[in-house]
């Protein structure tokens, strides 16, 4: 496999940049071609079954891309779909919920685990079925926070509606004294100030899109599949440079509204494509 | 076309169940197919296309199903996708928009209008169109609120953090004295208490879904197919009783539990089903 082949990174929608970010600054040598299902978004509130069968799509449309590893961003993918995706591709996938977790038991210490995430997630129990893998001595707490995605698509993050709403979704896991707190959606690396200051500023945040990052990195590291330097040794990378490529289900325009305000900035290169092959409909 | 055949409602998803309240009470004598989108919810972000293919899909299910009408529930798909829909289906179609917009006209005797609706409703500017088409002197606000459709959903209708959210939506219409506000989305019904707290109880709120309903029984008395009373006539008809069929393309159990919050009670004939036929696929 050659090494100069992008990252491929598949999230249900805008969310996933939170991850690309992460990535991008841990491995500024890489490129990334990245895919928001925003025509399907979200799939927090969807069953098993058509989490796994969106996941299958969006990963076999990345692999036919020509990508080197395949992160899947969503935590909800992640945590329903992704025996199932790695059995439909043959690349390399990494999931956020392994990462997430694996840096939550050793930040947290031996002390109880907070989980918040979407309502598919905490309903699958993935993040509590991970942690008690790792140590099943762990006390974990799983919290839905639904309105957390739109807060922070309405960049609505430093308002005291915001402040209102966290307060309501966290009151319960600030009493449970946890040693830490797992940003299980996408979205909340958004919000983490505000989390931080409901929660108190000693509880650790785990973001799992950058634990995912880290695992990356020392997956290349020792598959010898990091981008040789020179591949870029002409320019300064950038986020969201015309070296990543950005591919959305639907709806451009609001993706890149809504990038510009997670990002500071929107994709160079933006393209809607259809995910759904013929392939896949055959089982319908 | 026989009188007793159902009439066939379309959502999104949960939030038509507001539209199929308001068609029950209005003609107690009928009885529903309801299919509501739940894997592919919500429709508010997407764009025309995509909402259109949707709306037709679910168009030609409900057709299939033997319905004397159809009622597109979702505002959204109703600002977007009513021409698509008519054109694909010999089934009369009643939208939500034209008589939420007669009835905002009718209520606001000349003032302005205000409209709150989903990104996509409030982008299509279908409201200030239809308003303008009645009456084109009449000044038309229109504001999207995504906020509000998971606070409802939540169950936080009566919430300190729903007011919050509504005052920040709403200062501006507050403020431009406008003679109607048209609710604009399905589930926004469900904070009409808290919205109409907040704009001035003397602000007349429009319900799209009632103001449908009407349409709707004015359309079947016309053509004589309201259902003849001795359908029922042995029964007591009740919300959500086995003569209603209800259908959901994903995620049931999330619907029976939002259902309960919007109705008091869930559908005692849920079933899950795909509408995406090999018909449509084929134009991929």
């Amino acid at each position: 496999m050659p090494s100069n082949l992008p990252i491929g990174i598949f999230d249900s929608g805008v969310g996933g940049l939170t991850v690309y970010r992460a990535l991008h600054e841990r491995l500024p040598n890489e490129h990334f071609v990245y895919l928001g299902d925003t025509a399907r978004v979200p799939y927090g509130t969807k069953s098993l079954s058509t989490v796994e069968r969106y996941g299958i799509e969006n990963a076999k449309f990345l692999e036919a891309h020509g990508i080197k590893l395949l992160v899947v961003a969503c935590n909800t993918a992640s945590a329903l779909a992704l025996p199932a995706i790695r059995k439909a591709v043959s690349v390399t996938v990494v999931g956020v919920i392994e990462p997430g977790a694996r840096a939550a038991v050793e930040v947290a210490a031996g002390k109880k685990i907070g989980v918040i995430a979407t309502e598919a997630t905490v309903q699958s129990a993935a993040y509590t079925s991970a942690i008690s893998k790792i140590n099943s001595d762990i006390e974990v707490t799983e919290r839905a926070c639904p309105l957390f995605v739109p807060l922070a698509e309405e960049g609505w993050a430093e308002t005291e509606v915001a402040r209102a709403v966290a307060e309501q979704y966290l009151i319960d896991l600030r009493k449970r004294d946890v040693g830490a707190l797992v940003l299980g959606c996408t979205h909340y690396p958004i919000l983490r100030n505000l989390i931080s200051e409901v929660m108190g500023t000693d509880v650790p945040l785990i973001d799992s899109g950058e634990a995912a990052a880290r695992e990356v990195q020392s997956l290349l590291e020792s598959r010898q599949l990091l981008s040789p330097e020179r591949e870029v040794e002409l320019r300064e990378r950038q986020l969201c440079d015309d070296l990543d490529h950005f591919y959305v289900t639907d709806a451009a325009e609001r993706f890149a509204k809504v990038a510009e305000r997670f990002l500071g900035m929107s994709p160079s290169i933006l393209e809607a494509v259809e995910v759904w092959g013929h392939d896949e409909l055959r089982t319908y």
